[in-house]
């Protein structure tokens, strides 16, 4: 996975256990894609002030991660809802039976590992 | 929904955010559904004392609720696979078409808030 596309995801699930000094430069980082010295100038900060304060942020969400594994989790059934969801697009007439059976064995798997 | 439900919940979500002694404690009061008294025992301290953590770790781990709403998301999509797992098992012949659809836009409705 893309690294801004990982932290937008860390972010988007603890990003909310960060301090709003955090969030702000964090945000402007990942999300809104300003270059270090853009948000060093708006935040009135060093470049390499701006720089660790992105890799503490890092560090904590990763840490997050590490101890709770909540964005696996979900990174995992989105590929099953995915897969559900081709599923219901893509079938074939006279098939449904068999795309039917593969939906109800995909929704018990979520299910029983929630 | 019953207490010891949501307690095992939040403790299933944000449990590893405890030290090693309130998992122990909680664990025991929650999950194996041991009195005050008897963890008291095992643990060489207070019931009071025992009371008390528990009531500490319900703050801390409504806390992180609270911040990170992970649990309500989870019981949502939760709700949704359920119904497309019902459709898949109960759909009747000639209406397969009708509950496709049904499943499609479900999916589709959880991809949406992920």
């Amino acid at each position: 996975m893309e690294k801004k596309v990982m932290q937008t995801y860390l972010y988007d699930f603890y990003g909310d256990l960060l301090t709003e000094h955090q969030r702000n430069v964090y945000e402007a980082f990942v999300l809104d894609d300003l270059s270090l010295s853009e948000i060093a100038e708006v935040e009135g900060i060093s470049r390499q002030g701006v720089y660790d304060l992105v890799k503490r942020c890092d560090r904590i969400l990763e840490g997050y991660e590490q101890k709770l594994h909540l964005l696996a989790r979900f990174l995992k059934n989105k590929e099953k809802i995915m897969r559900i969801q081709a599923l219901s697009r893509n079938y074939q007439s006279g098939n449904e039976a068999q795309a039917m059976a593969e939906i109800e064995v995909i929704s018990s798997e979520i299910l029983e590992e929630l």
